[in-house]
């Protein structure tokens, strides 16, 4: 049986990433959200705060998955430009939306009330739905099939608790992770020939260097419960047969 | 006076950060180090390790920016095909390097001796020549202006060590940091005009929720060292007139 596989893209939109200012969350916890959906993020693009990069991304990398996702750049200030240049990116023009006006008067009903730099965070593409912000006040944007969330990773973490499944998706990539403490290349043809052997199955070597000692995890991915599983099965009694000692669970 | 900008992409090559297994932590570190060369990172993409999205993203990227980053895949198991895929992208043949080759039998001689699998990390695109790698055996590898470098972070930590002052760059961007305790949204315009009024900074607006409050940094971004703090002593100014207290470096 072949399943379909759907896929999700994310654009990171943030000077402050590709700066080195600030350590990029969104990426991480995206991806396992959407893994928990049964969708696999197939590739990620950090872009600057401009116009013409932000168009480019959303234009490559919305045609050719089945969702895009946005973070950063929907705040008030006058470096958030990502609402016009997804517009763009699409054709359409920006408006005001009153469902997520009225969020925002709510919301900062106590908080000194809705001046013209917080009503920005209300304007969306033309025909945009609204994303459910359990955090804060201004709300993420759903266009087709992209999807614009905040860049603060808290506030984005409300947001995809928010979409949870309401997405279509396929079957979730499971993983089981094994690991050694030996160095990766002792163990690689081993690990090639558990990967041919199992057809369906990826499986990453990750090595690391800790307390002083070289190590490395394996992990086997694949969509089926028991292709894994016996995927594990084998290359643990592989490797016990080549005298390694295996950590179910990863070291 | 106007200078020549220089930039780098940065290819992540890793199924590891596209599953959410991984916390990517090359993209903040070579950003830095980037900086500090005086070249700017301009756009990043994550890619899974497959060699049409790796000759797609090593194509796009190296054509328009003046340096090509990319991390991992470069080990010595069957899922590192980053030298295969570069060799692919650039249209030459993979070959091995001789003196990759003498390193790795130096190093790999009180380690249990160069198996073929190890002799895999000595492998190049013709042509390339070595990065320095003083955390372990392998070498980077450099090609044209593709630099190959390690997915392990204090690795990729040492190559970069290896390459500093060698990379032809401009002027570094010089950043300043203040604070507020103050939603961003309050002081829009402020820094909306303080941006317009020193033409040649940036500023980025950057809030956070700490300890129950709302505040935000703000960080101007210039070439110039009299252009950048000018514009903060504007910018405090101007925030402290309209009845803020501005925290010199951020908070």
């Amino acid at each position: 049986m072949t399943t379909r596989i759907w896929t999700a893209a994310l654009a990171v939109i943030g000077d402050e990433i590709l700066s080195g200012r600030t350590q990029d969350k969104n990426v991480a916890q995206i991806a396992a959200w959407l893994n928990v959906q049964g969708i696999r993020l197939a590739e990620v693009r950090i872009v600057p705060d401009t116009t013409e990069a932000i168009v480019e991304a959303v234009n490559a990398l919305r045609a050719r998955n089945d969702y895009l996702f946005t973070t950063g750049g929907i705040g008030p200030t006058h470096d958030d430009i990502t609402v016009d240049a997804i517009a763009a990116a699409l054709g359409v023009a920006v408006e005001f939306h009153p469902q997520a006006v009225a969020v925002l008067e709510r919301y900062y009903e106590t908080r000194g009330g809705l001046s013209e730099a917080r009503k920005r965070m209300a304007r969306v593409p033309a025909g945009a739905s609204l994303i459910e912000n359990r955090m804060s006040g201004a709300p993420g944007i759903k266009i087709g099939n992209v999807f614009i969330m905040a860049g603060v990773p808290h506030i984005t973490a409300g947001m995809l608790d928010a979409l949870t499944g309401t997405l279509e998706g396929g079957l979730p990539v499971l993983s089981r992770t094994i690991g050694c403490w030996v160095g990766e290349s002792e163990v690689a043809d081993l690990l090639r020939s558990a990967e041919k052997a199992h057809p369906g199955v990826a499986i990453g070597s990750y090595p690391f260097f800790r307390d002083g000692r070289t190590g490395a995890n394996f992990v086997v991915r694949a969509t089926e419960a028991e292709l894994l599983d016996t995927c594990i099965v084998d290359l643990t009694t592989a490797l016990t047969a080549a005298g390694r000692d295996v950590v179910a669970g990863g070291i």
